[in-house]
């Protein structure tokens, strides 16, 4: 950590500093320039509250040199984690593709869709059973029938099911899920990322739509903190001065996240952009750009869905996308292996 | 709401639609442009899926006429929404000024704070006992004891406690807690809004780092929809690409809001900049523009405060503020009465 | 166009309003709902000023149907534009490469620059001759010379140039130029955007910071306006909240763009990210979303580069990157030819 | 400025930058941490390229520890900027209230609406000769002739005339007017930059849609290394995801500048906000936070204006505002002084 001194700083505050730092362990490496002078600090910095620092008098700015996550931190975890999910597994090398409805409807729906994207190439089932809406008054989701759909639809295709958990007092209810979702508008909500960190089975967790990378990790941290290693990154779209697209999804997040963290990265086109039509031309990015996966909406009647109707794909239309991602995706690991 | 039908827009799809519109009591009134075709859809359109409309093969685009919210709306209720709290009131001409410490940190200094913040003309207090703190190694928090020490600190000095919910569970602390805070993070956290919707008591409602006047107010609608018709909303700036201030303050929200709803509207320039020194001339600004209220964070010892030094004010500089803000009140006041 | 009346609008008002659309030509269809008035605006709507009608005190709102721009509009122009430049040509189905450095800093550079680029499968020279940087203080380019360096390359090489002009003042010196580029911050100086309209030589206009698509279309319209139909347009990333980029990359602008106009889009992954290890993989990601091209920094020495060396490949880091990508279009236009 | 160096970097390289930096005349501290060895670089960096150290293969990161602007620097002249225009001045106590039409339309317009600005206390007369308009097919101002109207309207109220310079080539027009505005959208036309920093006439610089404060005062530093010192800021809002308004308006920029710099600055709430109803609110909040002044649009018949109609007041509804902003501003200036 760095701390820059006021120009005319009280030498008396200078020296409380100083020594309040050395009793936690920190030593002290003074610069004195022609306008400022510049103390580093080393040792265990990451206990040191910097906005603390930064409020001291004789204090004009401080600067940090580390990341503050160390859980999720390549840096001391080099080997990209690989995370085991039923017969599959997310990272490594492969992609993953997440296929299914926004909201879990009917039995039928749920396991017709199943059925489709998994003949397709789809290697896990997604789909709602509680639902964020922004209004009131819209459709909420089948809650714990909706999870029943979802485990028939398990039983009769073998897909693994991702669903998004929305609060705390609902986990008894997610014992029997294998990926527990965490949605953008609940990122932040840190009682919900505790209390998944003390359960055993991998949890993804969507970008806010105004979470910069470091905040998206420190999430993840939340997670991993707790005990919980198995945590997916998902990048769908922030929200920008553009309003043609629902987000702005932001895809240097994959190689960015890659150098960061080991965790896996996914990306969902569909709740990013909002329109079918800019599904395949983003998912065909994300793959080119080194994801692990992707999470598309399919819907077997788009038009009667209960939410989000505009942005999913029909089975048909998801049929061709889902194998031309997986050739492209070993198109692009043997250019890899080329360079 | 308007629909905007596709140049070559088939027309059996258009009567299959015209005729699940009047299933619905909607009635069409149609204008054939050149170049477009556009359906005006008369009768309670407020229970149509806006984005199931937009998804149809035949229609260009759908624009909604009328707001999504109803009990926070304006039109509907069009007198100010005034919120009892014990002896003081939110709304209806006063200056709410709640004053206290980002985090409680022992009884002696929330007590300390609070004589010092009411000698100054504070009308509430407002404590953080559980914190949303984005590393999970930072202090979260004293929980269940700094309610207790809340608690004590209004006996003390009959000052009213603002203080954060930030999980359903912990809503049974909150049972003497005079108005409930929704934090930023939590502003779409719905099973939340849900939960203190059914509560007898006030509810602020902070603005999202990213979110919209619609989606705010449709927070509060959230909570109105429950039957909870206290509710206050707090504008702490949003996340733009200016870095310098923590986010952006933005005072349109005062005048915008006033216009679209009937809630009184509350200030925090301490979150919204994150720099004590720029915490007076933004309130005075607030006021000016009108606000309701202001939150100010007040420590006695910023320096050495758990969280968010940098923001809080000392006791000995809120005083001058608190005197200024409540002569700029009057004057403002005074100045409206002359239009 | 849509023009939403006040519930209690003035009758006499309202007559004059519809009185003056008629006599401008526009037939007027009325809605009448329970909560709104709609006026249906039906003919050429195109020259009404949208702000004037919304300011009038009986309407609530106006809403656009049509896009406010026809030369560039692919509803009036649905083929694509295919520009010819030299012996290449950009659209159509190819992919164009242009590569070069940020800056020309003497001829033995950019010539050495320009063999190496173009051993590797670039198509077009790149280079800055005039300069828009942030401090007055800092390195503003050769200028003319800068112009003569160019051309001694492209004498060299064969591949023809495209360079950016800042003023109109500089316009006589680019008559030899091969394409004009508009920088970023240059997208909305609306006479220099006169001016290379006048112009025979192709534009290739970069995205503002902040522009949404339709100011960016309104641009390339001010240039095909003036009788210059070759406009391109250059994604290099928008200004979002996200700083660890330098700026957010947004690859959605590839199919949108390719829906609303019929003008070829060639993406910068270069300024877009600052980093000169993000370029691969967002450049994969802009081919396999379907880019006409990609414009990429290539420096000899970018630890010495004169300005922009943290994002410049070096030689033969670009090398393989661009072997790469043209292998990705291929398979990409393959698979597109399977779908 | 400080340098991070990576963890394994190479010690040649090392000595390589520390020679090169010494001879550059920069003395080295270095601070060797358990994770980072750190180099604390004293002497006059403000030649050094920031982005060209950062990209060395060695270096994880480099920190700025002074800003890059000095002309316009508080630190080296630290007395306010006080600016004299004919009879009255910018800065220092006063309150400029700038008011008048966008765009100049007529003699017998602008006139009426000087004189009539000018009896309820404006300082100074804004109008549009030259308009930046998004659309090639809006009404792009009356050019020279708008000049002529406005001079006009001096001769007959003695109030001096900003307006806007959009090209260089239009310079020799503008050698009668008092203060050259230049727009928002020309804010890094670098050139024209250049050139109004060697007329010696006031210059006002609005702020970039998406300009940071530092950018912004880079452009103030362009003008002013070209001899010209008299420049003033004015903050029109920047953009956001928030579209209920055209822009967000950020009254932080005020007291942020104030301690950046010596420079006026000025505030204006018409083109921030695009309503008319909000200007009185934000013109009020402005002068509470202490702006120097206002620049405020005024049409004697905003419902017919050529442009920007949506956001002008009309004289009689600008009369009581500007008679409150000038009892508030003294009513502040009071309060001031008591703290």
């Amino acid at each position: 950590m760095i701390v820059i001194l006021k120009r005319d700083h009280n030498p008396e505050q200078l020296e409380s500093l100083v020594n309040w730092l050395q009793e936690k362990g920190i030593a002290i490496h003074t610069s004195i320039g022609e306008a400022n002078t510049i103390l580093g600090l080393v040792g265990d910095t990451s206990k040191l509250d910097i906005d603390l620092i930064a409020a001291l008098d004789i204090v004009e700015d401080v600067k940090r040199v580390q990341e503050p996550y160390k859980n999720a931190n390549r840096k001391f975890h080099p080997e990209d984690t690989v995370i085991p999910v039923r017969d599959t597994w997310i990272g490594g090398g492969s992609l993953t593709i997440m296929a299914g409805p926004c909201s879990v409807e009917s039995e039928e729906q749920v396991v017709a869709i199943a059925r489709a994207v998994k003949a397709s190439g789809a290697t896990m089932l997604r789909g709602g059973a509680f639902k964020p809406r922004t209004s009131p008054y819209a459709f909420q989701g089948l809650g714990e029938t909706g999870l029943e759909y979802l485990k028939a639809a398990r039983a009769e295709t073998g897909l693994p099911i991702v669903t998004e958990l929305m609060d705390i007092t609902q986990l008894p209810l997610f014992k029997d899920v294998d990926v527990i979702q965490i949605g953008a508008r609940n990122m932040q909500n840190f009682d919900l990322l505790k209390a998944v960190g003390h359960q055993d089975k991998p949890v993804m967790i969507k970008r806010g739509m105004s979470a910069t990378y470091e905040e998206w990790l420190m999430s993840a941290e939340y997670v991993m903190a707790g005990g919980n290693e198995n945590v997916i990154l998902c990048e769908r779209g922030i929200r920008t001065f553009e309003s043609y697209t629902r987000n702005t999804l932001d895809l240097a997040a994959i190689p960015v996240l890659r150098k960061l963290t080991h965790l896996p990265i996914i990306v969902d086109p569909s709740h990013a952009t909002g329109k079918y039509w800019l599904v395949e031309p983003l998912a065909m990015a994300a793959v080119a750009a080194g994801a692990d996966g992707l999470q598309i909406e399919v819907h077997n009647d788009p038009e009667h869905a209960l939410c989000d109707g505009p942005q999913s794909l029909k089975p048909d239309t998801f049929d061709p996308l889902a194998r031309k991602l997986l050739s492209l995706h070993s198109v692009v690991s043997g250019l890899e292996g080329q360079a």
